[in-house]
């Protein structure tokens, strides 16, 4: 079955969530769950889940439930964890080896090949088992090598410098930690994580109640 | 006034983006704006705009627009950003300095005040002018001085055992990176922060069209 519509960006944004809590299901040894049972653990309504499912084909039988460890897969496949990624990362200061060294990413088929940075202390040093090069050689490299995906942690300012690079390569995503918004020509998808506005999020939900007693018209 | 409501978790999570698309007004010299043109910025629809900021009070002049600085700042109070927080920071690994030492937060009156770490390589080093302690000494820390928000970045299977000690205290909300669910009782706010879900995000949007192609219904 061709499947014509994309699916909304709410949908997909749950989705590592589902294949999550199947996991800790997995974990304790579940094998079957209702809509409704998944429901409660998840927060989310019954409908929600058998909505946001059915955008990927039919799961669960009437009466069955889910069977967890075939539901767990096929999110798997449909979040693309079938496969492996080639990562690069430019920016391979703190954060960027935080990333590069977390053997998560690697257990799940995402594989950094390569690191850079502008910085000589840095240049050479080993993260990971890969040495961080010099970034000065990431268009060499690309023309060169195949990378699915370009993890970004340098500054704001820099991203724009980095992005011509990427935008003449073969990348088809970046993973955006630089707080600027890429102005990219077409193809390449960006995710952005922004850090700061959820710690800003958080502090608004500490101050709630004081902030809303405090709101005017003005 | 008081307003009894809370705020849906859509609107809090747009504030910051608020914030941070007038700073860019403001940055550029723009002293006033249509909530069309900003929402053609922003790209979402001049309506929800409005809607979002009546949560707060009324904001902007029917055929004025909105006046960015005093918006830039309103939105900064109701994220409470006109106030300071004392954070601790739990987990000083490369992930935990990294964030500990962004001179940004500082800047927006998030200041690490502890950090701590098990590791005795770790212990007694200095990030962004605070030296790393045992995380043993944490709960004496918390009874004997004040913190807002606690910073997890520990592996997720020992954010269990820190999560204790933070009931005891007076934080209001934990700023999670352990990618482990907290079960915490009443009162403290948990902001989750989890990149695997946002790198998951990535690889489906990236191989979106193959896997529609795919879905079949089972």
């Amino acid at each position: 079955m061709k499947i014509d519509k994309k699916v909304s960006a709410a949908v997909i944004q749950r989705l590592p969530r589902y294949y999550r809590y199947l996991g800790d299901l997995l974990d304790n040894d579940i094998a079957r769950i209702s809509s409704k049972e998944l429901s409660v653990r998840m927060g989310i309504t019954a409908s929600q889940i058998r909505q946001d499912l059915n955008n990927f084909g039919s799961f669960g039988q009437q009466g069955y439930g889910y069977n967890v460890a075939t539901l767990y897969e096929e999110i798997g496949r449909i979040l693309g964890l079938d496969r492996s990624y080639a990562l690069i990362l430019i920016g391979a200061g703190n954060f960027g080896q935080a990333l590069a060294g977390y053997p998560y990413f690697a257990k799940r088929g995402y594989n950094f090949v390569a690191l850079f940075d502008n910085d000589p202390e840095i240049i050479g040093k080993t993260v990971g088992g890969v040495m961080v090069m010099d970034v000065a050689q990431l268009p060499v490299y690309l023309q060169e090598n195949h990378a699915d995906i370009a993890v970004l942690t340098v500054p704001g300012h820099i991203a724009g410098q980095i992005a011509g690079a990427l935008e003449n390569s073969n990348i088809k995503g970046i993973w955006n930690f630089s707080g600027s918004d890429l102005h990219l020509r077409g193809g390449i998808i960006v995710e952005n994580v922004r850090l700061t506005d959820s710690l800003m999020t958080l502090s608004y939900m500490i101050n709630e109640d004081d902030i809303l007693q405090r709101a005017m018209p003005m």
